[in-house]
């Protein structure tokens, strides 16, 4: 059996073989969330491009009103937006939050330490020499790289790119993935379920994580069991999309007809991985085009694709970082060690994890029930109280 | 100054107060990610619906193959999505992954404890009666509410809608939200900046946000400095949308116009805060249309956003839980006890946090160069190696 860390390495590492041929377009900021960012930006200003104020107030050359005794003239009215002249020799500017500082000040006080008396201001003594201004090149320095290429753009990211002028970004184009669902017992909801069918599943939770992670996904339906159905099928897919995806019959055999096509059009390894819920992952190419087969189980499909199937498709997305997150949490529950690595669901209460009962791979259930994944190693036996590491599902969803 | 916890509990409050006000409308469960349930949905079948193999293998009827001594004729073969007939009696029936058992069986071996000599298949004694059938109604009983409203829909409770047969579901209109900048300093995106002039970056990383909580955003632009252009904006802006916000521009007074349109046109709140950074928050409602008006800095508004207006628009979505993850983390960094609750912008490795180094509220750097939060209570000092609480952005931005 293939430890789920070494799959996952070479997953990642076929997956960025393969980012190249993605191509790219440039996309407005406001429209790039959760895309990956194709180029290096870099930043044509300052952030701020000058110095201003933090605070509505009064603007001086601290040495000259120490001078004046803290009482100087009003000079100027500088607002937001304005560029300011020069400060009088000695006098002060009211000023307001984020306007310019004027030349010859260097200081701010700010409102509620002033009073105004007679066309002139006094200033509380204890305001310190260079109060209340935000520096110029406080947030970004003009020529900084402020991201890098292969970032998945989050909100303040593309709050960033706005900051520095960018309306627009080169990305990787969103993945196109093909999905398709096996198994002649499959009915999609909606219709009315025969003796020996049951709903399919896959694909909503599919198409969910999918439009969680910012990509197409390309529904190619139920497989029906005629060999050359399916070969047509896999073939038009492989056109289409970036990625072909299934979910079940991959491992079966027999009853099996997406394997003998996928190998007709390319090739297909059978993995076991030391992974539970989960162990076989197909894993080849159709036409030039990766082929990914998950297991059938629904609660199977759902850690498979989080754990596996998730940083294959990032890093061919282009993406860099694709390890999930993980943190410490107290269990309060107790699990002997097993052989494969088994990822429990979960539910968080404070600091603590409490388990679902059922962690059968055909219960779907239980991870809608609470809020991650505990991770138990292979051989890992885990006590109550025991600090074990907790995977929030959210850190799965998101451009992290 | 008001307590973040007191403010958020008066925002939740407001919210639910509303939720009725938003209509409901049916949607393919394809769509539904990251939308908020307005029915409670119960199953109308049990899943699985029959007892089905959880293997390749042969069902039997235990007593009957102990009987024969474990060597049993095969007479049937049992394909997912068939209907099987009653076992014959002291036989044993090929069967796959998913298939429902036959009646007259009550055990499945699987295909690597079997051989087949001439017809008859001779079974391992070791496997237990039962074994490898997955019993009707394991992941749901017919009748179970499933999910309740109010809850937010993320993959596998797609995975689940559709494993009970649902094809759409009713679920609460996504909220459309009003975004108003205001600061005559503000310069859009891809335009030359003059002097005095900063490049608007909230409206992006709001528009991120908004994304990324599957809302609408309609965008009313920079706020010009004529007050009767404010008041005709804010009414259409009323008028269009469920909630109508503003970074920036309202606690000032002086250089605002927004507060007097608001107030003209309906009422408005302003708090004090207890939060750092942030502070200000403008409350209220235009023509009955509930208003919030952030901060002007851009970490600020990131932090009010996640912290006050999240649980806000969440809560007048429908949604029923709005609180933030909090997990444990250890401190690499020491910081004094300040009087506000401070959100620390930090970065993790591994089980502990570090911390940016300027957690000025003008720096939005400081936002992107980390993936998560520490809540510093008020009065709280914080030593290395402390356990402190982690609030990972990606939790934030989630269907949670």
């Amino acid at each position: 059996m293939r430890a789920v860390d070494d799959a996952v390495r070479l997953l990642v590492q076929t997956g960025k073989a393969r980012v190249r041929a993605t191509p790219c377009e440039m996309v407005s900021v406001h429209q790039a969330l959760g895309l990956v960012l194709a180029e290096d930006v870099s930043s044509p200003v300052d952030v701020p491009p000058r110095d201003n104020s933090a605070m509505d107030g009064y603007a001086y050359r601290h040495a000259d009103a120490e001078r004046a005794g803290f009482t100087v003239p009003v000079s100027a009215r500088i607002a937001a937006g304005q560029a300011p002249g020069a400060l009088a020799s000695g006098s002060a500017a009211r000023i307001f939050t984020g306007a310019e500082i004027p030349a010859g000040a260097d200081t701010v006080a700010m409102q509620e330490d002033c009073r105004l008396e007679d066309g002139h201001v006094v200033i509380a003594a204890a305001v310190t020499p260079g109060a209340n201004i935000r520096p110029q090149g406080q947030d970004v320095r003009r020529g900084d790289v402020i991201l890098h290429a292969g970032r998945r753009l989050r909100p303040q990211e593309l709050g960033l790119l706005a900051s520095v002028g960018r309306a627009e970004v080169s990305v990787h184009r969103p993945l196109r993935v093909a999905v398709f669902s096996t198994g002649d017992e499959l009915v999609e909801p909606g219709r009315p379920l025969a003796p020996g069918q049951i709903y399919n599943s896959n694909r909503a939770t599919l198409a969910g994580l999918l439009a969680a992670w910012g990509m197409v996904m390309i529904d190619c339906g139920i497989c029906p069991d005629r060999p050359e159905r399916v070969v047509a099928l896999l073939e038009r897919a492989a056109r289409d999309a970036d990625v072909v995806i299934t979910s079940g019959g991959v491992s079966v055999g027999e009853e099996d007809h997406v394997k003998g096509a996928v190998e007709r059009l390319g090739s297909l390894d059978l993995w076991k991985i030391a992974i539970k819920p989960g162990k076989p992952l197909a894993f080849g190419e159709v036409l030039g085009t990766p082929f990914m087969g998950l297991p059938g189980n629904p609660a199977s499909v759902f850690v498979t694709a989080l754990m596996l199937l998730r940083p294959f498709l990032f890093s061919l997305a282009g993406a860099d970082d694709v390890s999930p997150m993980a943190l410490a949490a107290r269990a309060t529950f107790s699990r002997k060690a097993g052989k494969r690595e088994e990822y429990l669901r979960v539910r968080r209460r404070g600091d603590a994890v409490e388990i679902f009962a059922n962690q059968s791979s055909g219960m779907l259930s239980s991870a809608c029930w609470g809020d991650g994944l505990v991770r138990q190693r292979a051989g890992q036996a885990i006590a109550e109280d025991d600090l074990v590491e907790f995977l929030p599902y959210s850190a799965f969803f998101t451009p992290l």
